[in-house]
């Protein structure tokens, strides 16, 4: 069965990503901390986490982390963060306020941009998936939207044992507590732990 | 060596209590969810966690977590939660503003009223524990506290797979970017993950 899922690392108060983001900085001051463990990660837990990566048809995520930060898009818009052969090979649907046409990159990473909200993102994403899953991947925002509305089914949190102090919270929303979540597993590795919930009511 | 350390269970968004305790619901609405793998662990887990439990010779915990919330202690002091033979078995130091004489209960708890701040707190607390290591048994007011003046040794978190949604943050101090942390070991259990991090900067 096709699920929405968000996979993202997290510190241990609670960010996804530092303060003060910016173009210079995506992660914000201090985020870059959270994604070292990538690098070092051990066979055993890349295979695991590659086995979570198989049967993904679509991706959604933030303006932010597509790149760039509010506004309209401007004549000539930036191609955001990703390069001419983006890491994803996948359609990519950006959540955002401003309409532009879609970008289509080598690999087959097309960007769609959709401006009609949450419900009409998943639904253009889930139809591009066709059957597969549909991955949030970052920002943080616009997985917790998914989260608070009910609509995910999975995360896969890496705990990275940071602090960050501030930046952008994954969880900070008040009605977060009528989500009822399962513990699927835990992987402790070294410099981050892997935890897997299902979203069950 | 004796060192420093809390334990406390914690909810996926962070709060070591719910919103709104009293001397009724002393574990906020919704907080009661943080505690019930209490009941349900396995025995591999309470072996590890008795193994942890070990070599203590004091505790401290907050005015709160021994019973009560603000202001003076009034002329027939509330006992507190506790009861006439409290689970603690040592001396316990409460940091307050308000002075107190001792309390002493049955099967030896020891209440000491400590109005002289953490550090005080803490040295006392270490010339009763007379070479063995203090634990901070809540809340994470206190614990905060300690780990943001760079006192803290070691934690060890219980991570419950709720969302509390409001009430007592764990970790919501800015200065914590300074505080360094390694990851000791991870215990998955169920409906819970143990995780143990030392504090090493």
């Amino acid at each position: 069965m096709s699920r929405l899922r968000y996979s993202g690392s997290i510190s241990l108060d609670g960010f996804a990503a530092g303060p003060d983001q910016s173009r210079e900085n995506p992660l914000g001051v201090g985020g870059r901390a959270l994604h070292t463990w990538v690098k070092e990660r051990e066979d055993t837990t890349s295979r695991l986490l590659e086995d979570e990566e198989l049967g993904v048809g679509a991706l959604l995520m933030g303006r932010n982390m597509f790149g760039g930060g509010p506004g309209p898009w401007g004549e000539e818009p930036w191609p955001g963060w990703w390069g001419p052969n983006p890491p994803f090979h996948l359609p990519v649907f950006v959540l955002t306020h401003h309409p532009r046409a879609p970008l289509e990159c080598d690999g087959g990473t097309t960007f769609m941009f959709v401006t009609k909200g949450l419900d009409d993102a998943l639904a253009q994403a889930r139809q591009a998936a066709n059957g597969q899953h549909v991955d949030i991947c970052g920002g943080a925002t616009v997985a917790k939207q998914y989260l608070a509305a009910g609509l995910l089914d999975e995360m896969l949190l890496h705990l990275v044992p940071v602090f960050l102090g501030a930046g952008v919270r994954l969880f900070d929303d008040e009605t977060l507590d009528k989500v009822t979540l399962e513990q699927a597993f835990v992987v402790e590795a070294p410099g981050v732990t892997h935890l897997k919930y299902r979203v069950v009511g």
